[in-house]
């Protein structure tokens, strides 16, 4: 059997490893029975690579480039412009959420399920990362992968909780962290039942979307208990940590920081108030440039 | 060790355990791994009694009751009167979805979640049925409870499937079934996250509805995979049955037929078109009369 956590620095491996010692142990004082062991992940930049964007924008993207031809309109018009210029600044300044609505409506929209679950599997496939030129699969955070498995080794139930698309991220989740279908959260849309047992897609968005005070909500809504680790790294990730390190009894709270720019990428735009909140917070920050050995999988 | 559904007939009880003997088998052509071993039951007259009222909608007399003081219009005032009244005949008048939403918005929001539970146990726990004058939990169907742990220990993930409200249900499921809350799809309603860690409900829906088209929808945003077992007993629970017979590979439906007016009740009536399309697809319908031994547990 391989060293757990053998991809995280001794000192933090060390800290994740007392306190599932302690929750695990019969006779500790903070103990949590095996039902209660539950532990919810933000997805982008938290367990994979979010850098220079969303891997799920980067889908738009794509998918907006091979509708195009039938929407002659759109290089004139916005914000389907921007995305298919595939400028990251003019990306970043997408608004939410009546952007991405936009963008929903025009490429997760309006098929099958079964159509948009092929489309992105052939994307994942194929998509190479810009810097690494490697599948986005490939750039999963290889210490973050150990901690999903030492949890669940240690019989925590471990969920992904994405403010993207719960239908993209099914897709992947099993084959790249062993999170199951059943156990990601994330925004998604309405979908209509047809009789001959299949699904199609409608462009509204099931309420709220599964960021900032909605994390906690649909975490609620899904698992009806609160889980006593949460792992983020932005803003978007405040009210889950909050909400984790607030119940009673033991908890953990990790904020990934991304200061990395050699092995990764150092930024905190989008963190700032989360990584301010952290100093007086029962939060952990976890340094990549420190505590993670290595960063990908070989 | 007591014999595996030891309430059911032997005949019923022998198909039971051939279709999972075979999903269970890896030699067998219908062999499923266990992550796939998916099963939903509807509640409310599939594993405990619904007569003569659901007892969500016993709740809300209840509610009604106890807040009629603060409301002096009520008595006056549909569908309040109807409920207060407590005349059945009056009470099955009652329509969806608009009444069911006035009743909730009365008795289901603007409180906090935790206060919501606790009445929800102190309910559970003082109000009686008047035919049996038992509280409402100790009158699940002992066969069905005997089947869902049957299916657990066949490593089945086994979830309630309810048109009921999620946060009710979950008060009790645990205790009644051994189903934990993170297995409960119901109908539910928008709750809004405190920065104290709390919830206040509110008395918007989250759409769709848990009934009809509707319950495979949630079973596909919860689970994300479609079942392979699926008991009901209602015009409600027509889509989940199709859903589950139609996928490809081993499935079982099970329409439960109220058919025993002297242990139980004898009713037809919101199953009539279940009952009729059972002549033509690949449903079992279970006789209570006939295919179980005891209704009740002792």
């Amino acid at each position: 059997m391989s060293t757990p956590l053998a991809s995280w620095h001794l000192q933090a491996a060390q800290r994740l490893q007392q306190f599932v010692s302690a929750v695990t142990d019969p006779s500790h004082s903070e103990y949590v029975e095996p039902s209660d062991r539950i532990a919810t992940f933000d997805n982008d930049g938290t367990l994979w690579c979010e850098k220079p964007l969303y891997i799920q924008l980067a889908f738009v993207v794509e998918r907006l480039k091979a509708l195009a031809a039938e929407h002659p309109q759109w290089p004139h018009e916005e914000p389907f412009s921007a995305v298919l210029s595939g400028d990251l600044k003019r990306l970043q300044q997408l608004r939410m959420p009546e952007d991405v609505l936009t963008l929903v409506a025009a490429t997760h929209a309006g098929m099958m399920q079964a159509e948009f679950e092929a489309d992105v599997v052939t994307f994942l496939e194929h998509f190479r990362h810009p810097r690494w030129q490697r599948p986005y699969p490939a750039l999963v955070y290889q210490p973050m992968v150990e901690l999903v498995q030492f949890l669940q080794q240690h019989q925590f139930t471990v969920y992904l909780c994405s403010a993207g698309g719960l239908d993209f991220m099914r897709v992947i989740s099993a084959q790249a962290y062993g999170i199951a279908p059943e156990q990601v959260i994330g925004s998604s849309i309405q979908k209509v039942y047809r009789p001959d047992g299949t699904f199609e897609r409608t462009a509204e968005l099931v309420k709220p979307m599964n960021d900032q005070a909605g994390k906690p909500v649909l975490i609620e809504r899904h698992i009806g208990k609160c889980p006593i680790i949460a792992g983020g790294n932005s803003d978007g990730d405040i009210a889950m940590l909050d909400y984790v390190t607030q119940r009673s009894g033991a908890s953990l709270a990790l904020l990934l920081h991304h200061d990395d720019a050699e092995r990764e990428y150092a930024y905190d735009a989008g963190a700032e108030a989360a990584l301010t909140l952290a100093k007086e917070r029962p939060w952990q920050v976890v340094s990549m440039r420190s505590d993670f050995l290595t960063i990908f999988p070989e």
